[in-house]
C-alpha cells in the first residue's frame, strides 16, 4: 500500500484524518467508508491497546484511507511494534525538545537513518514487491505532537531533526501547558499566533502540519490558516453527537410523549 | 434495577430505544449517556456475541438505560442465557405464530408460567433485596418481532398469549415478506394500514408496539401513530451518518484543498 | 488424557467437582490446583461462551482434573463442539423424556452409536496413541441434568438410553419445577424422597448420579445418601464468600476503623 | 465484492479452498496470501466462534479469497448471522434429507425464496452499489455437506432443491456412517463409487462437489475425479507438518546434537 | 463520581481494599459486591492488562468502590493512559527516591502541577459537570510503593513531593530488599520498626499509608497500626483459599469416599 | 516445571527453539507438540501482547517444551511481568553495552542479585515445592540479542555481567546495523567471522549462543558452528510455506483446472 497521505501533501492537498478510540474493529471498519484520507487508532487517550490498533488497520485494510496510530509515549519498543504492525505514520505525543525528537525519528527508521529493529511482520505483507524495508524511512511518517510551550520553543530544533515529516498540534494540552483552559478549537489571539508561527516554520521545511480540531467548521478554517492535516473529534463523540441528536428530536418532535 | 421501560409505558410515555451493533462495552457506555430510555444489544444483525452482550451491560449499568436485547433465534437455551446475564427484556425474531410465541414466553420465564432454568449468576445482583426469581416474570419483558405476513395474519394468537409485553415492528422484513422493498420509514399506505392494524390489536390488550426507523422524524411520527417503543438506526449508523457530515462539511468549507 | 472421573467412579469413588463461571482461563488454572477432581466449565449458566471453554481447558490440562462442560441447550452442533474442544463429558439440561435422552447422546456419540460428526480438532491432541475416535464413545460421558417433574416421571425411560453415563441432579429447578422455592440443599421430604428414589434407579443400572450443593456439609451428606459426584457453589461465589468474610473480619477486628 | 468462486466454476475451473482452524485474524491474513481462491472459516470442527470468523473475514478482506463459512448446525438463527458478517457462501453439516437442505436453502435466501432476515450490517458494506439485498440470493453460495449414508440415499431429493450452489462432500464422516474407518484420501472402492455417483447427479444439473482432501495429491486427483472445490488438511495442520519436518530436519542435520 | 476513598481518610476511617488479579470483569462485578471501599486493578504482578483493567472499572463502576490501579512502573505514557480509563488513584512501584517520586506525580497531575497530557477519554463521564480537569488533580492519588531499603531511606524526600497522597507498603518486597525471606504478614521487629517509622512521617505529613496483607486479622492489626488502607491476598487467593477448604470439608465429611 | 533448556544445555545439547507470532494460544498448543524443545512467544515482532502470550503459555503448559518470550525493549516493568506470568527465560532485544546488559539482568533477578519485584502469580504455580523465588534468579535464563555493531564491540563486557545466560544472534539486525542487507541464513565471510567471535567468546564462559535461522539446513549448520539454540522462522511462516507449498501442487497436479 502506498501512503496515500504522502501523495496528497505532495499535491498540495489537506488530509482529513479519522480518529479512533473505540476498540472495535467494526467500528474502524465503519469509519474507513466515511470518506476520510487517513485514519487514527489512538492509543494514548482512546481505549485501544495494540490487539484493538491490529484489528482496526485488518479492517481498514481494504479501503482507501491510511493507516496512522498515536502512541502513548516515545518509547522505542513500542514504536517499532506499531511500525511492524503496519502503521504507516506515527503520531507522538510528548516531543519537547530536539533530543526527543532524535530519539523518535531514531527508534522508527531502519539503519543507517535509525536504529528500528527488523521484523515487519506485518507490515511487509502490504509493502512494493521490492521489500518493505527499502522504502519503510521513506514511507512511514514521524509525527511529534507539539503540545506545549516547551515544544514551541524548541520548534526550530525540533522540526531540524531529519525525518520528521510533520507536525500535529494539539491545542488543548498546547493552551493548558500555557496556563489556559484546555479546549480545542481555540480563538486566543495568543494561541492563534503561535499557529501562525508554526505554520510558517514548517512551511519553510516542507514540514505539513496537522491540528485536532471539535467541528468540521473548524477544521475548515484551519485548512485555510495553512493545516495539511485535520482531524474532527473521534469516532465516538461523532456517535454521541448525532444519538444525542436524535433523541432530542424525537423528544421534541413526539411532543414530550418520550 | 427496577425495570424503566415498564414504568415508562405505565405512565403512557414513549421508550426512547438506543441500539448497538459495534462489539464494544465502551461504545456502549457512550451510547448509555446520550438519553436513551433503554438500549438494545442487537446480537441478530449486529456484531454482537454473548461475550461482548456482557461487556455492554455490564458498561451501562451506571446509567439509567433498561438493558434489552435481540437474539438471533427463538432458541430456549439462548434466550435463558440472555436473561442471566441481565437482559431486562428480549426482542425475539420470526414469531409468527402461536406455537412460536408461546415456546418464547416459556423460555424466558420460570415455572410455573414457563420452563426457564434456574440460575441468574449476573443477574440476580441487580435484582430486588427479595431475590431477582421472585419478580423476574414480571419484570423482564417478552417481545417479539412481528416482521411477516404470516405473523400479521396470526397477530391476535400471537398476543393472546400470556406473558407477551409489546410487539416490534420490523419494517422492512415485513416488507420483503410482503414482496416489497426492504426499507425502513415506510410510506405505503399498504403497510401503515398494517401498522394501524396492529396498533389497535395491541393497545386492546395493553401491549405496547415498538418499531425500528431510520430517522428521528419518522420515529417521533411513528409515537404519534401510536407506537410506544422507537429505536432509529444503530451505534454504528450514527456515527457514519456524523462522519459522513463532517468529511463532507471540511471539504467543502476547505474549497477542494481537502 | 484418561478419563479421570470414570476410573473414580468404577473404583467406588465419589467425585468432587469443581464449578466455573467466570470467564477466565486464569481462575480455571487456579481451581484446577485446590484438590478437584473434575471441572465443569458452565456455559449455561456462567459467564461463559466456547472461547472462554477453550481457554479454561487448556489452562487445566497441565492439571490431574477432568475437564466437564455444562452446555446450554440438547443442541446437536454445540454438544459435538464442546466435545471437539476436549470436553470428557457434558452436564446437558433438560433432558426431560427418552426422546431427548436418545437425541442427547446420539449427538455426542460416533457412529455407529451416534451421529456426532468426525473432527476432534483439539480434543484429538489428547486421546490415547491408538486415535481419539476409537474410545471417545466410552470415555466421553453423557450426563443428563434432572431438574424436572417430568423428567422424574420419566426417568426409568431416560436412565434405559444406551450411553448415559450419569445424572445430575439440579436441586433448585426441580423444586422450582414441582412449585417450590428455587433452592440448593433441600431439606424437604418430598424432594429427599425424590432423591432417594433416582439413586435407587441409577444405582440399579450402574449409573452414577451427581448433585449441585450449596455448601461443603450438604455435599458430604449428597455422597452419605448415594451421589458420587458433588458440585459446591462455583469459583465466583467460592472468591465472595471468602472475600466478604475477610472484609467482615477485618472491619469487625479494626473496631470499625475500617 | 464479486463472488470469485462463482466466476472460476462457471468458467469450468475448480476452487482451491483454503481451510482455517485457528481462531485468529492474523493467521487468516497469512493464508489469504497464499495462494487459495476461497479460504473457509469452520466453526464446526475448528476453534472458531461467531467473532473469530467475523475477525477473519476483516483481515481477509484486502486479498482476492472469497470468504466461506462451514457452521455447526443447520439452525436458522446461525445461518442468517454469519451471511450478514460476509460470508459469501456456508457449508452446512448434516443435511440428509429434502427437508434439511429446504430448511437451510430457506434460511440463507430472502424472500420470496427464503425467510432470511434483513439486516446484512456487515455484509452490505461489500455489495455491489445497488444493495447487498438485490443480488444476495444470486451470489451467496449454501453447500450442504454429504456426509452419511443417508445423504447419499437422498441425494436426488437434496440436490433438487432449489438454491443448491454445490455440495461438500466429508469423507471422513460418510465413511464413518457407513461403518468404515473415518479417514481423508479414501481408496476403497465403495466409497469412490460413491463420490463416482455424486459427481454425476451433480454434473446433471450443473452444481458443484467438492471435497475435504487429506493431501494436495489426492487434491488434484479429485480435480480429476470431477470435483471443483477443494481443501487440503487447515491452516492449524499445515503448520504442524512443517514445523515437525524443520525438527526432525535440524535434529537429524545436526547429527543428534539437538 | 467523588472519590470516596478521600472522604473516609478525610473522616479518619480506614479504607478496606480490594485486589484483582483475574482478569475478568466479571470477577471484578463480583468483588465489587464484597464490601470493600476500593478495589485496586493489579497489572504488575495481577494477569491485568489495559483492556481487562477497562472491563473491571466498568463492572466496578455501579458499585460504591473507588477505582484503583497499580500499573508496572512509573512510565508515563501507561500513567496518563491508566487515568484517562477511570482511575481514581495509581499505586506504583519502585519509587526509591525523590525524582523517583517527582516523575510520578509529575505525570499525572495536569499543568501547571505536572505535564499530563489532556484527553480524559472515559474518565470524564464520571467527573463532576463542572468538567473532570477541573477537580482531577485533586480527586486523583498518587501511592507511591515503599518496598525498598533505598525508599525508606529516602522516605523524607519522597514524601515531600507535591501531591503525594499515601503510600503502600509492599512488606514482602521490602524485607526481600533487606536480605530477609519475601512474605507478607511480617513479625520480624526489625520490619515492624520500619513500619513505625513510615507511619509517624505519614501521619506529621497528613500523608495515609496503606499495606498489603495476607490475612484479615494482620489487616484488622495494620489498622491498628496506623495504617488506612488495607488489603488482603487478591481475588484468585480468596477463591482458591474457600475452594480448598470445601474440597477438604467435604473429602473429611464423606469418609474419604471422596 | 524444570528448565528443561538448562538441562539440555548442560548436557551439551542444542536448543531446538520454536517461534510464535500468531496471537492465539491454539496455534501456541499445536506447536508445543511439534518436537521442539522451547518456545518462544514473540512479543516484538510477534503479533502477541500480554495476554496472548499468557494464553500461549497456559496452551503449553502441559507439553514439554520451556516456555520463552521475547520482549519489546528492555524495560524492567514489563520484564517483571513477562516472567510473572511463568516465562523461564527472556530474549530482549537491543543489548548494547555492559550498561543495557546490567539493566536486563537486574530487572530479572531477585535479591540481591536483581530488584525484580516479588508477585510471580502465575509462575509461581509451576515453581518447585520449595517455593518459586528461591529458584527463579537459577532457572529464569537472561539472553540479551546481539543485533548491532555496538553490541559485537562490546561484546565482552556484556558477557561479563554475571546473571547472562546465554545470547541470541539476530542475523538480519546486525547486518542491517553494518550497511548490509536485513537477511537471514547469511553467508557473508564479514558476518560469520563475527559469529565464530561470538561463539569463541561464549564458550570461554560457559554461555550459550541462539541463532535465528530461515532454514532448518542454516539450522544444523549453526549447530555445528557451535550455536546451542536456534530457531526456524516462526509459526506463521511455516505455515504459509505449507500452505503455498500445497497450493502450487493442486494447481499444477490438476494441470491448471484449479
Amino acid at each position: 500500500m502506498a501512503n496515500n497521505v504522502k501523495k496528497l501533501l505532495a499535491a498540495g492537498k489537506a488530509v482529513m484524518n479519522g480518529w479512533l478510540v473505540i476498540p472495535s474493529g467494526f467500528s474502524a471498519e465503519v469509519m474507513a467508508q466515511c470518506g476520510f484520507d487517513s485514519i487514527t487508532v489512538d492509543i494514548q487517550h482512546g481505549l485501544h491497546d495494540y490487539q484493538s490498533m491490529v484489528q482496526c488497520f485488518q479492517a481498514m485494510q481494504a479501503h482507501p484511507v491510511t493507516p496512522l496510530a498515536r502512541v502513548t509515549w516515545n518509547e522505542p519498543g513500542t514504536l517499532g511494534k506499531v511500525l511492524d504492525s503496519g502503521a504507516m505514520g506515527i503520531i507522538c505525543p510528548m516531543i519537547n525538545t530536539k533530543q526527543d525528537a532524535e530519539a523518535f525519528v531514531s527508534a522508527c527508521k531502519y539503519p543507517p537513518r535509525g536504529t528500528r529493529s527488523n521484523g515487519p511482520v506485518r507490515a511487509a505483507m502490504y509493502g512494493p514487491a521490492s521489500g518493505y524495508q527499502g522504502t519503510a524511512n521513506e514511507e512511514t511518517l514521524c509525527i511529534p505532537i507539539i503540545e506545549t510551550k516547551t515544544a514551541v520553543d524548541n520548534i526550530d530544533a525540533i522540526l531540524d531533526v531529519e525525518g520528521i515529516a510533520g507536525i500535529y498540534v494539539g491545542p488543548s494540552d498546547l493552551s493548558f501547558s500555557m496556563g489556559l483552559p484546555p479546549v480545542l478549537d481555540v480563538e486566543l489571539p495568543q494561541i492563534l499566533t503561535i499557529f501562525d508561527e508554526l505554520l510558517k516554520k514548517c512551511a519553510k521545511r516542507n514540514i505539513f502540519a496537522g491540528i485536532h480540531c471539535a467541528s468540521g467548521a473548524y477544521a475548515a478554517r484551519a485548512i485555510a490558516m495553512g493545516f495539511r492535516m485535520v482531524s474532527v473529534m473521534n469516532d465516538a463523540r461523532m456517535m454521541a453527537a448525532h444519538a444525542t441528536s436524535v433523541v432530542a428530536q424525537v423528544r421534541k418532535g413526539s411532543k414530550g410523549v418520550a
